[in-house]
């Protein structure tokens, strides 16, 4: 693999590969290897289907631990906003994984360096890689570093629907009253701002802001389940 | 959890957990549950999550190493048949998990015991446990005795095309010829058996028996397939 790539996962995450050949192969598409056939290269694909088992189970495992009281809907739901081609692509550029990829040709010409399922599938493929050469030990503490601080920035936020959440765990052992109250609203129309609460049986539980009011739900009724769960 | 049960896997699979709950929530019902609300039980739903990407993991692994030419689309398959409700279901007969399972008394009733989704879930469950109390190696270990050699029993076979697979295979770096002769058929029509083999490119590869002359080809392919893995 070229130097570069070695010193970025080395300098970023202290992975270094004892078996290179696992790394070329993760990173090289089959255009590359048709375009070379004397290398007797290997291509990703392999590599990622490994590599999609090895981050589903990481990220299960991360999330069943994290969130004690979860039940099995809620971890699904979450489990999948976090292994998938939009988060994976995401993910892979922002490790600059793109840069480094083998491709052929007609491929590179065809921008395929910077579409989604090629990244997606090697930031599976790279994982995969890791795991057969350095364990699944290594697997965690490059997902801790790279994928899991990204629930709490907040870029799985648009997947959930906090406000079912939120109705789905205080209404387990029975019906419960649920209000949303508008607080506040301010700022010109086209930049305009809204603050609620939600009150669960006349408690408050959580406020929110949004551009929306609607968002300022979802807001609120993301900090209540944030409080809720660690009243647990 | 019940002392036979206890008995049955550590005589069984050498399995003794440290933590009780763990094997005793992954065996549990909700409607038991909630059957028994003085006993602060757990029931098995978000263990199953776990053990869903555990087994994921596991047989991706055993596959990637045992097949090291498969391709991914091959691999897909055949983790596909073997990690699925059909399967872990009967696996969880096999094993007598269905007789320990807590179930609450209209369950019961109900006939939920012999549920195949029921079953599928405790068998996912248990080795959320097994993974949680003893770690991955003693998955493996599990996995070794009780899933993986039902691959060579033929047991994901229904679930595979090995002709289409056979295709796939000889055709990835050109047109191959193939065919399927007839070499023999025999015994009264209501119990028949038909023997044929297949020929790539004029060399025979392997042969096939079965109840009908696509059974023989299928299992024809299958030992082609069993010969060229070997090969490489």
């Amino acid at each position: 693999m070229i130097k570069e790539f070695d010193d970025l996962i080395y300098n970023n995450y202290r992975i270094k590969f004892n078996n290179e050949a696992l790394l070329d192969a993760a990173m090289t598409q089959a255009s590359y290897v048709n375009e070379h056939p004397d290398q007797n290269l290997k291509f990703y694909q392999r590599l990622e289907f490994l590599g999609d088992a090895v981050y589903e189970l990481a990220v299960s495992t991360y999330i069943f631990k994290r969130f004690p009281k979860l039940p099995e809907g809620r971890l699904t739901r979450l489990r999948a906003a976090m292994v998938n081609e939009d988060s994976f692509s995401r993910l892979a550029k922002e490790c600059q994984f793109n840069k480094y990829i083998r491709l052929g040709k007609g491929e590179e010409e065809a921008g395929a360096r910077n579409r989604e399922k090629l990244l997606c599938d090697i930031f599976e493929s790279f994982i995969g890689a890791v795991y057969l050469d350095q364990g699944m030990d290594k697997v965690v503490s490059f997902c801790k570093q790279v994928l899991f601080p990204k629930l709490d920035e907040g870029w799985f936020d648009e997947y959930f629907d906090h406000k079912t959440d939120l109705q789905e765990k205080v209404q387990e052992h029975g019906p419960v009253d649920i209000e949303y109250h508008l607080l506040d609203e301010e700022g010109p129309d086209n930049d305009r701002r809204f603050k609620t609460s939600v009150v669960i049986n006349g408690k408050e539980y959580g406020e929110g802001v949004g551009e929306s009011k609607k968002d300022a739900e979802q807001n609120a009724a993301k900090r209540a389940l944030k409080v809720l769960d660690n009243d647990e």
